[in-house]
């Protein structure tokens, strides 16, 4: 048996009741933070708070060499766990597969998600989100500001009067030349703002640090506004707001400080 | 303090450890399960899991009469609690906003979402969502097929190539003569299909019912084919893919049984 747990967003408190319990009685704890991870918890205090032992995975661990994984869920009670939801992108979904297709029984205890998070700390309404965006390091595409497939989201989105959740990049065992296993990066929201108001437009944003913590800041302002500031400890993401309707104006204004001139929008 | 909790998507074991951990050493605890529910758990399970009484608000009790939660939040600790995530859309931002107004301090604590589950369980990436829809009953919305806007939303998700998860209407207290404190009644997949593959389109669909429970049903299948089956208990969803990855077509295979023609499209 192979389950995939989502740890959630912070610490080893933001599993599940029924995750803990499934992670607390698996044979084996399999583990990958290369794709997200807990800020309010390390290894060693996951290992004492489930009283188990995790077996870290990089990303050649998991997706070049998964047999160790698919063997011990052959023989007994494996489970795969990751920050956020383990299957909420495709990144997991060939583990699953090859598990299932060697007769393994998969299953899935879902985790809270950054997505959720957004709209839940905002007030923005989860309905009126459209597709979603991922802001890279320029290093990382090439470029030097915002890659145009970016911008075409972040405009056809608009467009709509849909709002767009940006996840900020993270580069873990990947650095600016290549493979760097000690490499560990987290693009903040003040730089994300910043490329976001030179490269594209500088319009309303909110800013969403360190969701699921019990201290989360969220902050709304003009981009360039947003870029000064400063947000604190990973992990960081960028809302960008489309038409709002009254009661979201009403939250980002009390939630997240917006300026008040959006209630006459 | 007024803390907002989500109790996720299925029993008393889908809230997070630190989700229970607050309503356990709470003062009051109020709930309301006219957004959603929990299907696993009645509220004199979720009283004996946790320890505490709860008390069921319903939706006069929660939006034109929020005193005696507000009162409870400014003497002591009061948590307020929904299935999934209770911030999730702006149900319920007037009560946070109201608490804030009067200078007592909010707090959310997260909950796992049916949209985050729609994806995990599907292999659908995250990403690759467009705006969402809810299909009313015909009743609710005074036609006899599929809203234009519904359609209209479908139409513009699968012109970008986007998916669209299709919440299914929920009628709690309200039937269709109007208020009716005994009606509960839930949309099933298989009449939803059925309501798109004559009023919209008869494409793929993707059916979940019953997200983070033990044994959810995940199925694939066109929708006219999908109408003629039938899913079991609630809560069911809906899911229109748009263009898909390789990888999602063969989850949609390996998970959820679909016709094996989508990995050559």
């Amino acid at each position: 048996m192979l389950t995939f747990i989502g740890l959630g967003l912070y610490d080893e408190r933001s599993v599940t009741v029924e995750g803990r319990g499934a992670i607390r009685s698996a044979d084996r704890v399999f583990a990958e933070f290369y794709t997200s991870r807990l800020v309010g918890a390390d290894v060693a205090g996951l290992e004492a708070a489930f009283d188990v032992d995790v077996e870290v995975r990089n990303r050649e661990g998991v997706e070049r060499d998964p047999e160790p994984v698919l063997a011990a869920a052959a023989d007994g009670d494996a489970v795969f766990v990751t920050a956020g939801d383990t299957m909420i992108s495709t990144t997991h979904a060939d583990l699953r597969l090859r598990a299932e297709s060697r007769g393994i029984d998969t299953r899935v205890i879902h985790g809270v998600t950054a997505q959720s998070a957004a709209s839940s700390l905002t007030g923005l309404q989860n309905y009126r989100f459209g597709k979603a965006v991922t802001l890279p390091f320029p290093y990382a595409h090439g470029g030097d500001g915002v890659p145009e497939s970016v911008r075409e989201t972040l405009d056809a989105n608009r467009e709509r009067g849909l709002h767009t959740l940006v996840y900020l990049d993270i580069k873990v065992g990947i650095g600016p030349t290549g493979r760097d296993p000690d490499h560990e990066e987290y693009m903040t929201a003040d730089r994300a703002a910043a490329l976001l108001a030179d490269g594209w437009r500088d319009v309303l944003g909110v800013v969403v640090a360190r969701a699921g913590s019990p201290a989360p800041v969220v902050a709304a302002d003009r981009l360039s506004a947003l870029a000064d500031r400063e947000f604190g400890d990973p992990l960081h993401m960028l809302l960008i707001p489309g038409d709002l309707h009254h009661v979201e104006a009403e939250a980002l204004v009390g939630f997240a400080d917006a300026p008040e001139s959006i209630l006459d929008e």
